[in-house]
């Protein structure tokens, strides 16, 4: 058997599955369209070769690593770097055999069916990844890494990347995005407004962070007025560069709605670092709705991925700080949270709201009875642990009933494994496809409507939720 | 193909699929019981013929319109009618025009079902509705509602329907009722107890409702007593046209069972008007109990459907008001809330009490259990945003193994579009069915046992429940 | 058609149950771990014949007369003791035949496939139960119930049982279990810790218990040190009977990990009885921190079943006491519950803690994700009313993208009904193997994969987790 079987994902039931064959040959080779993800723009425009196997697949990869450190690997032993900079291992050989050696944990992972692919489709590797084949993969790979057409741009335009997002802070300087316009290569790559640095009173430097945006602005941002305006010259830097989004990662979906001198006097407690909890919560569902506010004006669309408890390992956050695999979902609720934002402007017809979830029990129950209603709002992918076959499954059954497709936003990557994207997207193609294969066997829709909704997964919806 | 499949919602896998059309063949004739719904029963006391397709299928029904609002379209244009009573679109062809170019956004929702159902088979419409059929549509369902045929009663009995149960205002003259029985037509139409207006101490004109039910009934509303005894006798009205069952429709499923002195302090509380939210939510919960004991002694089966947020969006309810697709649902519990009323009334052998939820997390933890082991308690059918295929399919699996099917209460179509009744009740027997052939299938139960199983499903299950 | 059909469980589809099949006949026969159950270690340590059919079968089980109470049986028909000693039923012919004639409730239920397996597999009864074979049937299990190979001991033997794990009191004088390894008999069974009455302030005689706690072991357990220290002895006695685990049910997950003075107050607060429902929840929850550091010491697997809500109604447990079919799940969190414990030891990696749940919710937006970081943490398997077809299959979908299979721990039987134990596991035996299938018919792992993953399943997870 070929590592990577060509009917992968398909239902078994063999009418089914030729439906889904048919419908997933339509769409097999549309263009890529990356709305959300977290690529470094440093690739596109440096167009440097990638670093050896290990570190482009396991070091930065949280979905990898840990599972890895689930069966007790330690993070050291991944060459994930320390806070305090002591030692780690700096082999990528040794760390690639790390990976090969444990690659059976990740059996019926959607990570094996990515790297799986990546292996095979990416760099041409035939033999299935295991402690036997570990060093030959590793030089087989790494010898490609050496070769041109597998730098940056060669495989963003071999992967047909039509366009791709990364995400950057409110504060950057977009240098390596400007450097990407300058350098005549065709490809499109945008930011994504990302502001929780200066919107967070909880975010480390707040108050720095808020005085380096009006020194990048120009604008008083120790004053409310003077901060939402700064906002609003940062979103069009922004879009002078190709923005079409911006992006919320708050623990809650908490919004609120308060009147302007309200909101003045929480900016000002927040600012001068007297905000308790709740007050610093109270700040960032204000922030919420004046970004939806400004969503109205300019016309970015708005993602808001809520629900992550981060860091949850007091010590591996002490030793390794954040993002290293520690970010546990906790339960979260829409309903009454986004009842100020919606109240304000969640009838607006051209507003493009997308919401994300890592509680999958509010899909029936909160996400698509609000988006099946409210015009500004569109539910983002499955997201983090859910863009897997299963999950996206269980989100088209939990949600199509109620929002239909046509409030979903199709597919995001939202990876920062580069290699991945291709496969990633295959996996969203197929499991669409095996959805629509289901509903076009039992009756419930015909072949011809089966075949629009396909190409509207895949690239309809994603152009018209992002504005692309 | 012909826009309904004769083997719609059936598995896919042909072992599978005959079995569940054996067991659908004999049940697909079965009379249909309607024991909870909207029915306006003034129809079937009137028997006037029903308005334009627009008016009959679009403009009263929160499914369709909500879908069309999540897409930008404006409930004034799709007729809803406003609270200052502006201009909203009265053009019934216009309003069809509407729902057919946007009728895509229905694929692969239940009322895609519905609607294709009762065009082909109540109205004998050949073609599939869209944006080019929408003219020739409207004139072939027009011109057969100007039909003798096509009126309620006819159709009521062309439709098969054994007994059909409204819900009606404590309040109500159940004029109506009695002129439906005074009339001679055969048909089973009776009331369903709703009392919320009554005992909701926060719905619009609560003291005044009070008043009213006193002078209704001769009983002194304003003790306590008098207000239990004007339940009483009201509930022996609805019972002398027929009804066997109350509905309640509560945000929570609190319930308390408070000393008769306490009760009756807070009801003086709430009539005042000076109950707070705590008090008014308290006495909610004391009237379900008091409800249940008084269905202890009259028989009466009771409904509570809990959990559904009304009215979420501030602006829409301003212009339009109540019941217009804003009903979002929210996380309910039932371990802890309905504990009071059970450690009263639970274990009654005689008592029925059939629980509606809109939170599917609860089926399995807290619904399946309570119920497969409380005699008073029943499951009711999917509610709502459930009332679906695959709302159903999740229903069955996530509480058949705890609760068996005994402790359910089968279909409800509980919808005020009468002429999507047959499709209702179609696609929940096809569910059914397509559950049991599973359980045949797959060895855990026999064909005989399936067979038994539909039709208890089907009839016997809701004749029980609801005393019928 | 035979009462047990060969292929049951299985996909329906014929070439998915095809594989299931191959997978299944390679593990079929694979010896029987239960390192989690409620058997009687008396039964083995006497080696007395079983009681009448009924009381073997159903007067013990709640699974059984919890279906039959939901429907209006009485306990006390069932022959369920009551505590004031009153009548209850003492025919076990007739309680047969009670639980005969409803046995059509078991349709589609676990119950149903572990009855029908004891009855077809352990007593050879070919008929399938019901009223008109009650009789039969009793005199048939009755007569086999008399004959020596029907006594404890030879049926543990003749269900390839390799090892069974009791559950018992911390204070348990562990005779039995003395007894057993005394007579030559080559059984192992071995006991577990579970210290509820020691640990828990708001258990019965809480006090009284602590002392006879320190009684046993020497100690002076009115002070913290030595309190804890008698927890270190007493698990040492119980490693000595061959004891590998701790089993805890606490009603939430809550975890504490308070400063040495701070927990000795809390201790002495709760010895005094002056601890509040606050208190004496946060002292469950230190003591589970504190079995965790014991488990880290002594080598102990801990398992935590936390989220029941016990003996839901009050007038059953007035009448009939604890245990009887009364429990009900209710929502539990685990995210910010388990953050002490976990930031004190969930990065050792030698300690197991293997999590339960009753919260299906909690499976792919906590317990996956946690499981698949911390090295210490275990998924138990569906626990109790998700021991069942269905809820294994939610589980491995639910868990087993994000957790894989090594951060699982195999099957629990859970069981005090002894002659349902080959049937429980042979059930979750079929599941994992069409979960496995599935996975082969859509290419995400290939056959040799899902033959080590099912041995894994079966047997190797269990003995490591458990350190069998």
């Amino acid at each position: 058997m070929p590592v990577l079987d060509p009917d992968r994902l398909f239902p078994a039931e063999a009418r089914t599955r030729d439906i889904a064959r048919t419908l997933f040959a339509a769409i097999e080779g549309a263009p890529i369209l990356s709305p959300h993800g977290h690529c470094d723009p440093a690739w596109f425009a440096g167009n440097a070769a990638f670093p050896d196997p290990a570190r482009l697949f396991v070091v930065p990869d949280h979905y990898i690593f840990r599972m890895l450190v689930s069966q007790g690997v330690p993070l050291t032993a991944l060459g994930v770097p320390r806070v305090d900079g002591g030692e780690t291992e700096r082999d990528g050989r040794a760390i690639w055999r790390l990976f090969a050696g444990h690659y059976h944990l990740f059996r019926g992972t959607p990570t094996r069916l990515w790297v799986d692919h990546a292996l095979a489709e990416v760099f041409g590797v035939s033999a299935a990844l295991g402690p036997d084949t570990a060093d030959a993969i590793f030089d087989e790979v790494a010898d490609r890494l050496a070769q041109p057409e597998f730098r940056p741009r060669a495989l963003f335009d071999r992967f047909g990347i039509e366009v791709l997002a990364t995400t950057d802070d409110a504060l950057s300087d977009l240098a390596h995005h400007e450097a990407i316009r300058a350098s005549g290569w065709g490809g499109r790559v945008i930011p994504t407004y990302r502001p929780d640095a200066v919107i967070d009173p909880e975010y480390e430097g707040f108050a720095g962070n808020v005085a380096a945006l009006g020194r990048l602005t120009g604008c008083d941002t120790a004053s409310w007025e003077g901060y939402l305006e700064a906002h609003r010259r940062r979103r069009a830097a922004f879009r002078a560069l190709g923005a079409t989004a911006t992006d919320h990662g708050h623990a809650s979906a908490r919004t609120e709605n308060l009147a302007p001198d309200a909101a003045a006097r929480l900016f000002r407690t927040c600012l001068q670092g007297e905000a308790g909890t709740g007050e610093a919560d109270a700040f960032r569902g204000q922030m919420l709705t004046e970004m939806a506010r400004m969503s109205v004006e300019d016309g970015m669309t708005m993602q808001i991925h809520a629900g992550s408890r981060r860091n949850h390992s007091g010590p591996v956050m002490a030793m390794h700080g954040r993002d290293k695999g520690f970010d546990i979902p906790q339960r979260t609720d829409y309903v009454a949270a986004l009842k100020p934002l919606l109240d304000a402007v969640g009838m607006e017809p051209e507003l493009r709201i997308v919401l994300f979830t890592l509680d999958e029990s509010v899909y029936s129950r909160e996400l698509a009875p609000l988006a099946g209603v409210y015009p500004a709002l569109r539910l983002g992918p499955p997201w983090w642990f859910f863009d897997s076959p299963e999950g996206m499954m269980r989100f088209r059954r939990l949600t199509g009933e109620t929002a239909g497709i046509y409030n979903t936003a199709g597919f995001n990557d939202d990876t920062r494994a580069f290699c991945s994207i291709p496969a990633r997207h295959d996996v969203a193609r197929r499991v669409d496809c095996a959805w629509l294969a289901g509903l076009v066997a039992d009756g419930r829709i015909g072949m011809d409507e089966a075949r629009e909704m396909a190409a509207e997964l895949t690239t309809g919806l994603v152009r018209r939720a992002y504005r692309l």
